[in-house]
């Protein structure tokens, strides 16, 4: 008993960073069937089932975490929480098929409360097509803790893992990015007057596109099966979760590769770009490290560029190289810049990641 | 914003009780894709694959809820994440294969606390045979919150559902009952203790057994793979983590069904009756009520009781009746008593339910 009393000891989480903090805990995995085809280290896991493979996702989504009560409606919260793991399927070139949700909950919540969060939850299954198929229910001793497993279908030969690079494989974004990232700014900024003068009521009507993308993101099914229309497989492919840099971080790591992109490249939206310059940050610093966005970063073969060199939906932005090179952004003014990971610091607890 | 404030003019989410609660959420949900064999309402979901099913699980422990870090050492805590999640599948008759497993963390958890839970679950993963396959790690603003996934498979014609028990089946359970229930008392007990006198150390040794099958449960993998072996395929059958009298209700009322069970035929441990005499309470009680055994509850077709006869791991305990019968206990002084749900009380927040 009081185990917990030696910590002063003991190596805290915060010294490894995040991804060197999940390397070191899995480092020991090893997988005994060979139909897990893909556990740790993508977007989802990947089951052989035969004529078909199963695609595996889950996400934990935190009060005061991941989400903060203040500005976040149920129902955007509940749609929102299914849509990030769809996104995740979406990302490894799958179909989503059924989802599962955990709930913990604490007794501050009201059955109405809970209604809208379940109506969020159902209406992004709707509009996905896919089965809400079960799960737990919990209390909570405080907030509200959302866990959610989405299984998705697609054939062997199809899925789009982050490996798949090779040099000379051009880069493409969907979307645009960085919005997410200023509708969270917004909201904070809203909150912080409120919390100030609880009389002022909150103006956010002059900024509904970035409160939008940050409430109420939308997995890019639209993209897949574009895609899937023209006859392009993605050589890789991973979801804009953490930001673009620390994406195409994933991709290079697990592909064994570089990559040069180019800032006036990024597709970046004129509502973001005004919101950025309110805040005094450079639009790209939101694209590159934002996050939230769940746009679609991947990879083809430039033989396939004809196909969709015509898709207004999504946008070259660089091109693979080999290792040695490095990931680096040519920018606007004409320097090279080493791209860095801005990736998750558990002791700020800004926001979570995949293992 | 503030939405909150309005609370008290809200319906409060204990008034439905737990599974009213969950049928009203869930009352909405339809199922669009006819692979879904099953939805919510089992202890797993079912999804067709062709040649086979996969099973489909997830539960949520919740730090103050589920576990108590005061006497929860964090391996067994990762064993018992992984192993009540295993129990689930093994109930619908399957074999898991792969676990995934969500981390909310708070930063008061050393990197080698970190490392005890993942000893844990690799643990699990390496006594049964599944494949650890992902997960997500996030900070928590408070307290630890472990949601593990796990995914088996089975033949179609194995899964054993909650709906498929017919009149005059014979109701069986593995194991003995209560005994985790028990542990959890004199666990609670010691607490109390050291809180009072922290000079005190905690006396468990007297109580190894029911300790150890609180802090250790063991999902009855032997006896799906021993009444396999034996041709026997249980009509109905459901793990037993709220009590048996809570699942019981449960296969009656998925099956349409009544039951009749007799206390004197009900398996109780003598290392756990002395534990609930001390503590003054009914032993049959603990095993009605007690929950977190996670031994199989199941039904078999009488045909089969020959096949059965010998086992000595598992207990005829009854058999199931029509609908109308209820759901009744013969007790040990010849009083017929109605069954009745403890279930989970959401206001008291006690422990938590599948859907």
């Amino acid at each position: 008993m009081g185990g917990e009393k030696k910590k002063q000891a003991l190596t805290d989480i915060g010294s490894l960073g995040e991804f060197g903090l999940i390397d070191h805990l899995t480092k020991g995995i090893k997988i005994r069937h060979p139909e897990t085809l893909k556990g740790v280290g993508d977007d989802a896991a990947v089951i052989d089932q035969g004529d078909h493979v199963s695609i595996l996702t889950k996400d934990l989504l935190i009060e005061g975490v991941h989400f903060d009560m203040v500005y976040t409606p149920l129902k955007h919260l509940g749609y929102k929480a299914i849509a990030v793991n769809l996104s995740d399927v979406y990302a490894m070139n799958g179909e989503p098929r059924q989802v599962f949700a955990g709930l913990a909950i604490s007794t501050r919540y009201s059955l109405e409360a809970l209604e809208e969060l379940y109506a969020g939850m159902l209406l992004a299954c709707d509009k996905y097509q896919v089965d809400f198929a079960g799960g737990d229910t919990t209390t909570s001793p405080s907030g509200l803790m959302i866990s959610i497993t989405a299984v998705g279908k697609a054939k062997r030969e199809e899925v789009a893992y982050r490996s798949g690079a090779k040099p000379n494989d051009l880069l493409f974004v969907s979307g645009n990015l960085g919005a997410a990232y200023c509708g969270q700014l917004v909201l904070q900024r809203e909150k912080q007057a409120f919390k100030a003068n609880p009389q002022v009521q909150p103006d956010i009507s002059k900024y509904p596109y970035v409160i939008e993308r940050q409430l109420k993101p939308e997995p890019r099914r639209d993209i897949i099966r574009m895609l899937r229309d023209a006859g392009v497989k993605p050589t890789a492919m991973i979801d804009i979760s953490d930001g673009l840099a620390s994406e195409i971080l994933h991709i290079c790591k697990q592909s064994g590769t570089g990559a040069m992109i180019y800032e006036e490249k990024i597709p970046v939206d004129q509502r973001m770009a005004q919101v950025a310059h309110e805040f005094n940050i450079d639009p790209t610093t939101c694209a590159l490290s934002g996050g939230e966005d769940y746009e679609l970063l991947f990879t083809i073969s430039q033989k396939d560029y004809d196909k969709v060199k015509d898709m207004t939906a999504i946008h070259p932005i660089g091109h693979i190289t080999e290792a040695v090179q490095g990931e680096n952004l040519f920018t606007s003014s004409g320097q090279l810049v080493k791209l860095t990971a801005q990736g998750w610091d558990p002791l700020k607890g800004e926001t979570g990641s995949k293992e």
